[in-house]
């Protein structure tokens, strides 16, 4: 299988790619350009990234960038970190890459627990995960060519543990199980799901 | 009670107008302009209306401008409908009302059943719903001055027969109903919740 990792070199993606390309052919996708270069706030770098890379299996995101810090510093400004990272840069990957992607592909984006448990200085990043979530399930049934998308939506992750603090309660997923999460998607049927690992 | 309601001369913002006026003191914010004039996709424009309004004890929002239209219609630039309008629109009123808004006072927002239900030609509205959602829970845990947030979220109304062809198997909500739902946002003492009508 062909695998574009979107954010390959970060913590998610680094650990991701190790995995998989045991098995399968990964192109590494990141800002800074591993295999090929891409900021997903861009749609025209998307497209690009789309051309050079030619048809492919399966697309995961583990980029998305947002606004962390205190709600006194969060407005209109700030709020756009999270809309035009990972919203739109996600959402992006898929309405661009659906015109690339194998009949029967797949989707996967990363949202996180934070859709539905809220910690403080966080608020930009659940508003953006609902929205991916939400764009999911409706995307879901949109998609033709037997396209699947679904997201995987862990807590604060084990490889991260300068996270831990401002996760008070969430028992941090494994790596392992994150990826497990993943593979669930990439090499199941399910379509239009909100993956917790 | 001093209820801002953005949105006045729609057909939600209508209903609950003229039963809210009955008891309370209404200020009825619209695109073009009732007691006050409010385009949301401006922040500038919100803190106008703020400005001109004065301190108030709640807000409440039924504009939530999205792109509805097939898939293929669907893009970087048509989904910024919803991404402005539903979902920023409401965030920068949130966002911005904070500072005008008196202690103990609410924000009732909109979103809708398109959430987690999606159909058709409406998966901007799917991610601008779930993202006003997503803020919802996260904005109840950071405001100050016992300012709670809620949103009602119904499906199809009964004032919009247009809809209901777009709704296969939804039972439209009752104005009534609907009512009820900002009632208990606005009257009640819960926040963070997401009030099915």
């Amino acid at each position: 299988m062909k695998i574009v990792i979107v954010g390959a070199s970060g913590t998610m993606g680094t650990y991701l790619t190790k995995s998989f390309e045991k098995e399968h052919e990964v192109i590494k996708a990141d800002r800074n350009g591993i295999d090929v270069k891409v900021d997903i706030t861009s749609p025209e770098a998307i497209e690009s990234m789309y051309k050079s890379i030619g048809d492919f299996d399966a697309l995961i995101c583990t980029a998305g960038p947002t606004f962390v810090g205190p709600w006194k510093s969060l407005n209109d400004k700030t709020f756009r970190n999270g809309v035009e990272g990972k919203m739109m840069g996600q959402i992006n990957l898929v309405l661009i890459g659906q015109h690339y992607i194998k009949p029967g592909g797949s989707f996967t984006l990363i949202t996180g627990g934070l859709t539905h448990e809220p910690q403080r200085n966080f608020a930009n990043a659940s508003a953006a995960n609902a929205a991916v979530e939400g764009f999911v399930r409706a995307a879901a049934i949109e998609l033709g060519n037997g396209i699947r998308i679904n997201a995987v939506s862990p807590t604060v992750i084990e490889n991260s543990p300068q996270y831990f603090p401002f996760f008070p309660g969430e028992i941090p997923v494994t790596m392992k199980a994150l990826e497990y999460g993943f593979r669930k998607s990439v090499f199941g049927a399910n379509t239009g799901q909100i993956i917790k690992p």
